[in-house]
């Protein structure tokens, strides 16, 4: 079979799958899709109603606008839609639960996510989704772009090209760039275990914490996990633990393996998780089973966030004696979600005019989401995406 | 002084030229601006209120519509933004009135074209301001960003360099671009003569036409005269009239000198006018004097174009003898203004799903703008942008 055929074959079971969830949203979605032709529309803030309307929005008086920002570049967030507007870029090379499915395919989930940057922060975003997957190409046609946004909102783009493209266009740009999968999955995840640890009455930082899955999200929860001061994180990919010294080890598995597991374990998810406090699966389903729940210590918390299909069944994590679970879906409790997280988080950085959002402001987001929850219990270490004033408290504590 | 300082006065003692426009438009433009903080905004057309909300835009709903256009991409019209988006992009090579601006000042002028996008054709258009000026780069970037829109509007991009990027692209892309500088400007100068020449009462085919000025603009109008029709066109430039063989001509020049003057006319505008029974001036003020307009043709046509300081005043053009006169500015009769184009002509381009605007749609769509005017006279040869019917006519005639 051809690798495209392949691939949709690939989607279709995956779609198929999807349909097992209770309501028929594929069915609905499409629906709404087709009704709406597209989630997003331009209004202008100004109306063209009178010689006095377009002489002021547009020629000749734009022109004193653009001669005044000619010479004070910087009062683009003053006068221009710089001042709120985020480019939501991707590859399509990495769409959650389809994989490398590009650019016009993967136009409806950022369309979906930029009604949320408006719906939630009242943010103007538009998607830009690029006919090309080549990392260099990527960085430079954002830097091209770049002028008129206000922030860069990376998303579904592929490890290990992510890492470089974040990391290049971070150095390049003079306004916050995130890739979403990353931070904004671990500083939900980070927000969810520092409740999780209030429920199970452990000390976070002594948490023995357990990442089945080394792409972008899990990279990004080990790293955030370790600025949040957890000494022992163990990070899984196929091949079992990944440890100093693996052969054949990509470049950024390694930076990984020294920054992670300092006893120098080697081994299956099996080993790693015996003992272990916390797991953490962001691979796919099956990759957690009961016995790997049954093994850890006690009063285990795991979050199975593979989508739409979590690593393990929630019932099943509690059999295996886990104390708090938590998934990716809306349909079971402690939901982590990213629009937990980035709505508030460029709201902040956009408000504050910050060039970049750093590992503190990250820290800083998930500790507030955290506090949303005051009162944590089992089913509840997350507050929901629709709770009022979430956003705002998140925007602060960037802008602090 | 260094060229951006010189750059800097040169835009302040054209920010000050233009406070001699009746209203401060300057002042109201500068105050209205910063009320805005941006023209545009993005809304979601779909609400984020319910669960059921939230699993129809976006995940896992969004999977299936993403699963679909993965097996049939070109069903994006019919789901996504591509349906009715449009990119406005520049690189700040050549605002109107003020030059080699750059991306970031450029772009209170795109958002405001994306403004009258909004406003007169209902099209979702976002300004895409770059930071090169590079004409390889130009081309690479939008065909790199073109995936999710439905159409491209180039804008204010210089000369010689505009035409490579708009024939690379129209190539490149299944999707219409358009450098409206050159047809915008090029199909209403169409449209005002066709009713210039009823009103005059001569036949527009056997006009004499010379075009002061062989920039972007006045070479799409000296190419659309011709496909319309009329055989006598002379194009001059700072150096004189374009002749096939003249020194030192630029390529496009050298094209253009194949297709106009087909009596290889040498001499100074001086010469070229002196007969003549129109004059398009797309140059600069006082190129074109009221010595000029007395040696041309009886009933002359003068189309005095630059913006915002024409070639002649209208009163000199008609002490001169000039019947007919147009120019770009809104506070004199016969204003020449694109927008009375690009809606119309992108609305039809986009509901027909067409590939490119072809020379028969720009033709169709003079004469559908020509035609709002039933009894054309000197003082209305054009209609106001804001009469009403007018977008739809110009986008059915595109879809013809």
């Amino acid at each position: 079979m051809p690798a495209r055929k392949r691939m949709i074959k690939k989607v279709n079971q995956r779609t198929v799958a999807k349909r097992s969830v209770k309501k028929d949203y594929n069915k609905l979605a499409m629906e709404a899709h087709k009704k709406m032709q597209g989630k997003l529309e331009v209004h202008s803030k100004g109306k063209l109603e009178s010689r006095d309307d377009w002489s002021t929005m547009y020629t000749p008086g734009v022109g004193a606008v653009s001669a005044h920002l000619y010479k004070k570049p910087q009062d683009a967030r003053k006068y221009t839609v710089k001042r709120n507007s985020v480019a939501v870029v991707s590859d399509g090379s990495a769409v959650l639960g389809l994989g490398n499915i590009g650019a016009v395919a993967s136009l409806p989930v950022m369309e979906g996510k930029c009604a949320i940057f408006k719906e939630m922060a009242d943010i103007d975003a538009w998607p830009i989704v690029l006919n090309t997957q080549n990392e260099d190409e990527i960085v430079e046609t954002v830097k091209r772009i770049a002028p008129g946004f206000g922030g860069i909102n990376l998303e579904d783009i592929g490890a290990p090209k992510c890492f470089a493209v974040e990391e290049k266009l971070k150095k390049a740009l003079d306004i916050p760039v995130m890739h979403d999968d990353q931070h904004g999955t671990a500083i939900v995840v980070l927000a969810g275990l520092i409740n999780a640890a209030k429920v199970v009455k452990k000390d976070i930082s002594k948490l023995r914490v357990v990442i089945v899955g080394a792409g972008a999200a899990g990279r990004a929860i080990a790293l955030l996990l370790a600025k949040a001061g957890i000494k022992e994180i163990i990070v899984t990919d196929s091949k079992g633990i990944i440890y100093d010294g693996r052969p054949g080890l990509v470049a950024y598995k390694k930076d990984l393996a020294k920054v992670t597991n300092q006893m120098a374990m080697r081994g299956e998810v099996l080993d790693a998780v015996t003992g272990a406090d916390v797991v953490v699966g962001v691979s796919g389903p099956g990759t957690i089973t009961k016995h790997h729940i049954e093994v850890m210590a006690d009063k285990a918390i795991v979050f199975a966030l593979a989508n739409p299909i979590p690593e393990i069944k929630p019932d099943d994590a509690k059999a295996g004696g886990a104390m708090v679970v938590a998934t990716g879906r809306s349909d079971y409790p402690n939901q982590v979600n990213n629009s937990l997280a980035f709505p508030g988080i460029f709201r902040g950085a956009l408000d504050k005019g910050v060039k970049e959002i750093t590992d503190n402001m990250k820290l800083a987001a998930a500790k507030s989401i955290a506090g949303m929850v005051k009162k944590p219990t089992a089913d509840k270490i997350i507050p929901g995406v629709m709770e009022p004033g979430l956003v705002e408290k998140v925007a602060r504590a960037i802008k602090k």
